[in-house]
C-alpha cells in the first residue's frame, strides 16, 4: 500500500501520528521559505507543509500541477485553520516525498468552475472526470444504484442477467445488430430492453425480477440522448396495475430517503392521461406548480370524456378562435402589469419553430378588478372576465392563449406553460414531486405508415372492458386524416408512467399473458402469423404453457439521476458518455475496422 | 394482487386463516371424492384439498399439469404430514378456485430429474427454468452477485458503468463489431472487458471501482464457453500485489460465508506460476489433494531455476526415457495392486487423442516393499526403489510415469493426476480449497506469429528488475525452434490467478502506468507508433496526466457460480445462455435481418 490513509481523513485526533498520503496536486503555494501544497484524492485534499529542509529536493524535483505524489510526515495542527475543509484542521509536516508520476499541463483547469469547453472535455474525459462536480454524479449515481437494488431486494426481487446478444425484432425504434462470424449473414440484436426475456421469468415463475441494464437503442440522436442507456427493470407476477403503484412507489420513496435524506411522506398524486393531457397538454406534467389550462375548445374527436368552452369565444367574430381546431388558456400568477415589450416578447417566444404557433393572446386581469385585452376588439370586459373566472385566474393574472391545431396547439400551450413557471421561479430545484399518469392510450397512430404503433409496446394489455373494441375493428385507417375517429384512437391501455418534476422517470403496464390476445395485439399492428412466429415465436409458445398474470416496469437510470442531481442532462451523470452524433471522442469510436474482420465476418461496405 | 400468501410460507400458526394462493399444478391425485393439487410458486409447494363439493367444477373445468391456479380456502392441519415440505403440516381446504390460465403439456417433465434431453431444455428455457435444480442455480447467482457487491461496498468500491459501444482493438481474442448506421463503414465494438476504462478512472482518482458486467469475445466455442459472459470487474490505485491479494481473498471468504456458510478460515495457499507448472504441471493446480510431480527430466531451457533427477532414470539404456524431452511421474496412492486390465485401461486413457501421449510406464510400490514394474527390464528394484523415494511414493503406491515432448507430457501428467484424484474420489464436491499462483509469464509465445504476445493482457507490468530485459532485448524470434531460449521467456509479471479447485475463478495484475513503458510493452508485442495511438491513443495520452500506480482483478462470475454449486457448465448457471455453436436457440439467433435493416447500414454480404 502506497499510503496510510486518504486525503479526506486525518482530524485534530490524529495530530502527531506519522502518516504516509498519496495524491494529486491540487496547488502548490510558496511563502517564503515554505511551500504549501494541497494533495487531492477521491476522498478529499489535505495541505501539505514543505519546509526549508525539503527546498533543495524541491528544486530538484518539483512538482506540478496533477502531479501524483506520495509523502511521509507528520499530522500537525494548522495555524490558520480551514473551516470549508473537513480536514481543514491539520496539516502534515512533510519530512519526505516522492513523486510517483508526472503531469503535463492538463488542457484545462480541474476544478468545479473549469475553463475547459464541452468538446475538450469529452475528449479528456478521463481528466474532466477528475473534477469534484462530475465526481459528486457518479456518486450519486452509485448511491441512487445501490438504494434501489437494496430495496428491490428487501422486497424478494432477483436479479437476473439477460442475454446482450439476441434477436433482432424492430419494433420502433431501429436495433443496433451484431454480424455472427461464425453464421455468416446472420446477425445478433442488442437488446433495446430485456422485455421479452422478463416476460419469460415470470413464466419461469421468478415471480420478482429486476436487474440494472445497459439497453440499446439506434435512433437519430436528439441532445440529451444516448445511443447506450441503463434502465431499472423490474417485473412481477401476479400483481394488478395497484400492486406495481405501492411497490415502485415505495421505491423512488426510499432512494429519496437513502440519497437526498428527504422523507417523501406526502401521498403521490395520480391523474389519467386523460386528465394530464387536458390540463397540463403533456403526459407528464411538472404539478410543482398549478397554470392549468383552459380549454376554450377542442375537436369533437379528443378526449371524448371532457367538456370545452367555446361559449366563452365563440359569436364574437373574432377569425383567430373561430377559425382554430383548438384555443387554450392559462392563468399565469401576478403578470398583470406586464409592458407592451414583455408581452411582444413573449408573441416572438411562441412564434419561434420550435414552438410554431402564428400569435398570442393576452388578457390582464388588473389588480384594480378591470381587464384589458390584446382582442379588445372583440370581447368586452364581460366576456374577457367569464374568461379569466374559467381560466381561475386572479386579480393580477395574466392569461395567456394560444389558437391553432390541436396537437401543436396543446404542445406549445404546454411549453410556454413551462416557461413562465421558470421565468417566476415555480420550479424549484429543491423541490420534489412526483406523479402518476395512467391510462395510456393503447395506440398510437403512424403517420408515415398510416396505421397504428404499440404507444408503449406490443405486450401491453388493452383495459379488460376495450378488448371487444380492439378485436372486433378492422384496424386499417380509411382516411388518415379522420384517425382520430377511428375506435382504435380511444382504447386505453394497463399503462402507467411516474413522472417526477416534469420528467418521466419510469414507465410500464400491465402485460398480455395469453396467447390468443397477444395474437390479436399483434395483427392489430399488422403483423401476419408468419412474421409473428419469426420475431416472437419463443414468446406465444411461452404462453401455451401456463403464463401467469404479471407486469412490471422500468425506470430510466440516467434521467433519474439526471433530475436526482438536479441538472437536465443525463450526459454529466454518465461515467463514459456519447456526444450528441453518437461518437466517443475520447476512443474516437466508432472507426474502421481491419480488412480481416470484414472479411471473417463476410461483409462489405455498400456505401451510398 | 391475486394472493394474500406464497406457496413456501403458512404453517401451522396460520390454521383456520382465509388465504388464496396463486400458482403452478405440480401434480394432481384424486382419492375417491376428493382430489389433492400440490400448487407451486417460486416460493415452496403447498397442497391443496379439493372436497366433494368442488367435484362438478372440477369436471368443467379440469385444471393440468402447469396450470395457473388461483384457489381461496382454510388453512387445516394435515393429517397426512410431510416432513420434506417446509408447508408440509398444513394443506388448504379450498372452497373456490379459478384456472388463470391453461397449459399444454409441457415437453419434458418439470422435475428435479426431468426426462428433458439438453436441446429440448435450451428450446424451451422458459420451462427448464421452472425445475428446482435450476431455480437454485439462479438464486446461487444472485446470492453470489449480492455478497461481492455488498463486500465491495464496505470497502469504499464504487459500482461505476463503463461502455458497451466502445473501439475495436484486437489483441488476441476477436472482437465481437456493430455497423454504424450514423458513420456508414465505421464499427463500434462489444467490450471484451472494460480492462481500459477502469484504468482511465483510477487515472481519473476514483481509487476503487467495481462492476459485475457483461463482456463479449467472438472466439471458435469450445465446450462451456460462451460468446457473453460475466466478470466482477475491479481496479484498485496505490495498490501493491500484496493489497490486491488481501482485499479479494476477503471477498472470496465474505462469498463462502453468505453464500454457503463456510468459515474459511485457513490461511490461502501461494505458490509461483512456476512452481504450480513444475509441481502440478497446471497453472491452475487442484490442491485438494497431493500427488505431486517427480520431474525426473526436463529440457534444459524451462524452469531455469528448477532442478530435475535424470540421473534416476539415465543410463539404463530405456530408450523411452532416453529420447524424451520430458520424463514426469507422480504416486498415486493405494492403486498397486492394480491389475494388468486396470494399467492397461489407463494406458489406453493416456493415449486417446485428448491426452496424445504413446504410453503409460508404471511402478507398483507392494506393500511387502518389493517393486514391480513395466520396465522391470531397465530398471532393477534399487533404482525402481529410488524413483519411487523420490516421488514420495508409500508402500501400497502405483507409480505413473509419462514420456514425450515437454508441453504434451506436462499436461498429460496433470490431466492423469486430475483423472486418478477424480476416480479415487479426492476430488470432494463439499471441500474448497483456494489457492494463489503468482508471479505469470509476462509473455507468451504465439506460434502462427513467431512472435510474443502478452499472457494476461499488454496492461500488465513486468517484475520491475526485469524491465531492463523486456526493454535491452530485441522482441524478434530468430529461431522459432528455440522460443524459449529467447530472454522474454523467462521474464515475470507482477500478474496472478486465484484458484478454486483446480479452476481459475479470478486473475489480475498490478498495470503499467507510465507512458513510456506502455509504450515499450505495445512495441515488444509488435505493435508500431501509429498502431499504438490508433488503438490505444487514448489510454497513453492518460498517462501522461498523473496516473497512479494501479492494479486490479477480475473474477469469471459464470464459472465461480459453477463452481460453488458444485457444477462444471457454466451454462447451468445462466439464465438464458447459447449452445456450443453461439446460437440461442430458443429464440433462434443470430438470424436474418430485413432488407431495410443491411441498406441503412450501407453495408453487404459478402458470403464466401
Amino acid at each position: 500500500m502506497y499510503r496510510t490513509n486518504t486525503c479526506g481523513e486525518l482530524r485534530m485526533t490524529d495530530v502527531s501520528k506519522e502518516v504516509t498520503l498519496a495524491g494529486w496536486v491540487q496547488t502548490i503555494r510558496k511563502f517564503g521559505a515554505i511551500t504549501f501544497v494541497d494533495l487531492r484524492d477521491r476522498y478529499g485534499i489535505t495541505q501539505l507543509l514543505f519546509g526549508e529542509q525539503l527546498n533543495k529536493e524541491l528544486e530538484e524535483n518539483p512538482p506540478g500541477r496533477e502531479f501524483v505524489l506520495q509523502v511521509t510526515g507528520v499530522v500537525s495542527e494548522r495555524s490558520n485553520k480551514n473551516p470549508n475543509l473537513s480536514t481543514g484542521d491539520i496539516e502534515i509536516n512533510v519530512h519526505s516525498f516522492k513523486i510517483l508520476n508526472k503531469s503535463a499541463v492538463p488542457p484545462f483547469t480541474i476544478q468545479d468552475d473549469t475553463d475547459g469547453g464541452d468538446d475538450l472535455r469529452m475528449k479528456y474525459r478521463f481528466l474532466d472526470l477528475r473534477r469534484n462536480a462530475v465526481k459528486k454524479n457518479m456518486e450519486l449515481r452509485y448511491a441512487v444504484n445501490r438504494a434501489a437494488r437494496n430495496y428491490l431486494h428487501q422486497h424478494g426481487f432477483m436479479d437476473i442477467e439477460t442475454p446482450f446478444l439476441i434477436k433482432s425484432t424492430p419494433e420502433g425504434a431501429r436495433d443496433f445488430v451484431v454480424p455472427s462470424r461464425m453464421n455468416p449473414g446472420q446477425f445478433y440484436a442488442l437488446p433495446q430492453s430485456p422485455q421479452t426475456f422478463k416476460q419469460l421469468l415470470m413464466v419461469s415463475g421468478y415471480d420478482r425480477y429486476y436487474q440494472v441494464v445497459k439497453c440499446f437503442r439506434d435512433e437519430d440522436l436528439r441532445a440529451d440522448r444516448q445511443p447506450e442507456f441503463t434502465q431499472i427493470d423490474c417485473e412481477m407476477s401476479f400483481v394488478e396495475q395497484e400492486d406495481i403503484i405501492d411497490m415502485f412507489e415505495g421505491m423512488v420513496k426510499h432512494i429519496f430517503k437513502e440519497v437526498k435524506g428527504i422523507d417523501y411522506t406526502a401521498k403521490v398524486e395520480r391523474m389519467t392521461w386523460e386528465e394530464a393531457m387536458w390540463n397540463y397538454g403533456n403526459d407528464k406534467p411538472d404539478i410543482r406548480f398549478g397554470m392549468q389550462l383552459l380549454n376554450l375548445k377542442k375537436p369533437s374527436s379528443v378526449y371524448t370524456s371532457k367538456k370545452d368552452q367555446p361559449g366563452l369565444i365563440n359569436g364574437a367574430g373574432f377569425k383567430v378562435f373561430d377559425d382554430a381546431e383548438t384555443v387554450l388558456a392559462i392563468a399565469v400568477p401576478g403578470c398583470s402589469e406586464y409592458s407592451r415589450k414583455q408581452t411582444d416578447e413573449l408573441t416572438e417566444w411562441v412564434k419561434r419553430p420550435q414552438i410554431g404557433m402564428k400569435g398570442l393572446v393576452f388578457i390582464k386581469c388588473n389588480a384594480d378588478g378591470s381587464y384589458k385585452s390584446s382582442a379588445d376588439k372583440f370581447y368586452n370586459e364581460e366576456k374577457l372576465k367569464a374568461i379569466a373566472i374559467a381560466a381561475n385566474a386572479k386579480a393580477g393574472d395574466l392569461l395567456l392563449v394560444l389558437a391553432g391545431v390541436e396537437e401543436r396547439t396543446r404542445k406549445a400551450i404546454s411549453e410556454l406553460r413551462l416557461e413562465m413557471a421558470e421565468r417566476l421561479g415555480l420550479r424549484k430545484a429543491n423541490e420534489f414531486k412526483l406523479l402518476w399518469v395512467l391510462d395510456f392510450p393503447l395506440f398510437e397512430y403512424d403517420e408515415e405508415g398510416n396505421r397504428w404503433v404499440a404507444r408503449h409496446h406490443p405486450f401491453t394489455s388493452p383495459k379488460p372492458e376495450q378488448i371487444a373494441t380492439m378485436i372486433n375493428n378492422n384496424p386499417v385507417i380509411d382516411n388518415a386524416a379522420d384517425y382520430l375517429k377511428h375506435p382504435y384512437a380511444n382504447i386505453k391501455a394497463n399503462a402507467y408512467d411516474i413522472v417526477l418534476n416534469g420528467n418521466e422517470i419510469g414507465g410500464g403496464s400491465i402485460r398480455i399473458y395469453q396467447r390468443e390476445l397477444q395474437e390479436r395485439m399483434f395483427a392489430a399492428l399488422g403483423m401476419d402469423k408468419e412474421e409473428q412466429q419469426h420475431k416472437f415465436g419463443f414468446l406465444l409458445g411461452a404462453f401455451e404453457y401456463g403464463a401467469p398474470p404479471h407486469g412490471g416496469i422500468a425506470f430510466g437510470f440516467d434521467r433519474l439521476c439526471a433530475i436526482l442531481g438536479g441538472s437536465e442532462s443525463i450526459r454529466d451523470f454518465i461515467a463514459f458518455p456519447k456526444n450528441n452524433a453518437g461518437r466517443d471522442v475520447m476512443l474516437d469510436a466508432p472507426s474502421s475496422i481491419d480488412k480481416k474482420q470484414w472479411e471473417e465476418l463476410q461483409i462489405k461496405p455498400n456505401l451510398k
